[in-house]
């Protein structure tokens, strides 16, 4: 057969597979299937493996199965699983069927787990020994397992017992130091950290990163090893993870990139809009109680804005370092109440010193709006007092928001931007115009 | 000699030194130097380089030089590098002269390079190789690195010239399957992908996303092979990039965290919050500037933290997403257009349906404000009108300002919630303000 490969077809596949899934990201979905069928099932499943998970699943939702197939073939058993998990159900067990026996159980078992477990980024290209087997037996393994399959990054080899449970872990490096008939028992670790299939992969980030593991085994329920997790893959899932909580924070669903369609942002942007207009409301709610006041002292409505800004800066900042610290599990017990009374302390020192500013310069612009001097200084206290008041708010929201919502088993970033710039509106809002209505309706009227 | 090790520092031996790190960052300063100091200098030594950066700078200030030169001899360079990095340079050349001469000269190399720079974050422990050389030299050369070091993530062999250019890199799988008497040349692959010395770590995290790698070599201004950058490394490094992103667009510095000492915090979060305070005082601004027609109808003061809010939301979801792929590398040119052209969309659209419903419910109320139903109907269109402006103002600055700053060589994230924030307050502020002076004063005196 002669080589007819077209020479945009060359260019393509001269490309690293991620560099490759990117310029598919970036053309027509019905243009970048036709692509994805005319390359090599080498380049192709590559390629499909790297894409964002929504471009993939619309690539995925009319791609023909008969070119399908052969594609989840070639992958390794966990990227399988990852492209089938886009599909629906139906279509999947489909494939399944199809695809090449061995392929299609390696993919079920780790279907089995939900995407965002320990389970679910797994994978099972690890080498198990027994306690009794030798060091030579190791050194056979590696070289089986690297024909096998082509990867360089065996760090480990796990020690199971006959109930197939994990029992220890050696090292590469002290294979190579040990003489081909040491028992793998004399030389292995006993002292085995791993996760379990249900973990959460949060949790298996701040594992990594905590003590900077290069692969971490993972147990299914009966303590029975199931896979490995690897240190190259915990990395995507990292970035992820904190995007997931950046996104969150403001409303959106985590997983939105620049290049998702905009109908998918659409349906998930609007709920949180929804969640903040109702709260936005409340704001204008508190206004709403206090229109005399504001009625009689316009002036008022120069610093609302001013007040809630500044505690919704604030409230956000405090919010900001909680939830992240709180993500990456670097909080213990008891660092809550730290954070409270620092945030408080930082409250009030930078609500004193904003206050301060904010309220000399209401005094001095209260005569522009026809206010006598005295009544412009007890303006300058409310003001500045509504600041401090304020910042206090934000601190003390901006700390509980966030171990609210994880006391509710709530993702401790879900839509806590919004909550904390609602607290610090209303708020704010309330403690001028209250603080007014009190003090400057009564001084206004002596 | 016997042993007189107290009870409480047995405990802080057995501890995983990640772990220990975190005790220690949860006591007083003093208290943790004097633990340092009694623990052996492999327990002490690698708890130092777990800590937190600003940890780690406070309990140096006052470690007794003479015991911190054995900690350093006993870190690896890198490790060492990054500790010293945080002393004033007096101190730093003081204790460089008191340390090994070995050791102080492998730190030294390091610290050439900024902390940041794919040079500050490298490691020398790398193998390098002769083209000439065969895979029998290779396995001994690993064996001795093992035996040297205590790792076990050498995944690569890199192959110099004579000119220690680096030429090719072979993989430990290549090693493993080939004839000891094989020359290094025949299967190295000549194709290898590095960073330079001058680097942004940003830009080894994107790289290292994207192509999976295991290990990166870093080449200095010369083309000299200079160190590796280890794939487990990276992983704190991508958090703690995203971290600083989070941080830098609600003003914070990028290094805070929960436990950071409130005097540093009050620092750094000061300086933003003044920012925050001026570009508040431009919507306060705005307000004055129309003082007669919300004195007027001062229904809309009641409008005006909801139409804002509802911007400042929209306007936060489509910074967030910008500055986040941006960070990662993930826009191409011709991105920004179609985020651009997708947000206005979005904007458009959502506007329109919450500019509705807003609009709808500032006609219902209009009555209670005192309003003919007439009247009311205006106002319902004013106060529409202006959310679906506003939300187009949070979809072009939401995508401007990123682009803008990166443009002037700022971080994207810097500010940028403070920014569009004020924007989105501004703009909201003036479109239903202006909308409503030049609609409705009219109306009401016809």
């Amino acid at each position: 057969m002669p080589d007819t490969t077209p020479v945009y077809l060359e260019e393509f596949i001269a490309l690293h597979p991620a560099d490759l899934a990117d310029r598919l990201q970036r053309i027509d979905a019905k243009e970048a299937r036709h692509i994805l069928q005319e390359l090599p099932v080498k380049n192709a499943s590559a390629a499909l493996t790297e894409l964002e998970d929504e471009i993939l699943a619309d690539l995925l939702e009319e791609f023909p199965q008969t070119k399908l197939v052969p594609l989840l073939n070639a992958m390794y058993a966990e990227e399988a699983a990852d492209v089938l998990g886009e599909l629906e159900e139906t279509a999947r067990a489909r494939l399944l069927r199809k695809m090449g026996a061995k392929e299609a159980a390696a993919a079920k078992t780790l279907l089995k787990y939900p995407e965002d477990s320990a389970g679910g980024i797994m994978n099972d290209r690890f080498i198990t020994l027994r306690a009794h087997q030798t060091v030579g037996e190791g050194h056979r393994r590696i070289r089986q397992k690297h024909r096998e399959q082509k990867r360089s990054d065996i760090n480990y080899l796990f020690v199971t017992d006959k109930e197939k449970k994990l029992v220890g872990v050696v090292s590469i490096r002290d294979l190579i130091f040990s003489d081909d008939e040491v028992k793998v028992s004399d030389i292995m670790d006993r002292e085995v950290r791993y996760v379990r299939v249900t973990d959460d992969q949060e949790e298996v980030v701040r594992r990594f990163e905590h003590y900077h593991f290069l692969g971490l085994p993972v147990l299914d329920e009966e303590g029975h090893m199931a896979g490995i997790i690897a240190g190259d893959d915990v990395l995507s899932i990292a970035i992820d993870e904190q995007t997931e909580d950046m996104q969150k924070m403001v409303g959106l669903d985590g997983e939105e990139r620049t290049l998702t369609p905009w109908t998918q942002s659409f349906k998930r942007r609007l709920p949180w809009l929804f969640v903040n207009l109702l709260t936005a409301c409340l704001a204008g709610v508190v206004v709403g109680l206090f229109e005399g006041t504001i009625k009689e002292f316009i002036v008022l409505a120069v610093f609302l804005p001013i007040i809630a800004s500044q505690g919704g800066n604030a409230g956000m900042q405090t919010v900001t370092v909680i939830v992240r610290d709180m993500a990456l599990g670097e909080l213990s017990p008891g660092d809550g109440r730290k954070a409270l009374f620092k945030e408080l302390l930082l409250g009030l020192l930078i609500g004193t010193i904003i206050g301060l500013i904010v309220g000399l310069v209401s005094y001095l612009i209260a005569p522009k709006f026809g206010m006598s001097s005295e009544t412009g200084a007890i303006l300058g206290l409310v003001v500045g007092s509504a600041m401090v008041l304020n910042l206090l708010a934000a601190a003390l929201f901006g700390v509980l928001i966030p171990f609210a919502l994880k006391f509710f088993r709530l993702d401790p970033a879900l839509g806590s931007s919004i909550l904390i710039t609602t607290v610090t509106d209303v708020a704010g809002f309330f403690f001028l115009l209250a603080l007014a209505k009190w003090v400057l309706t009564g001084s206004a009227q002596a």
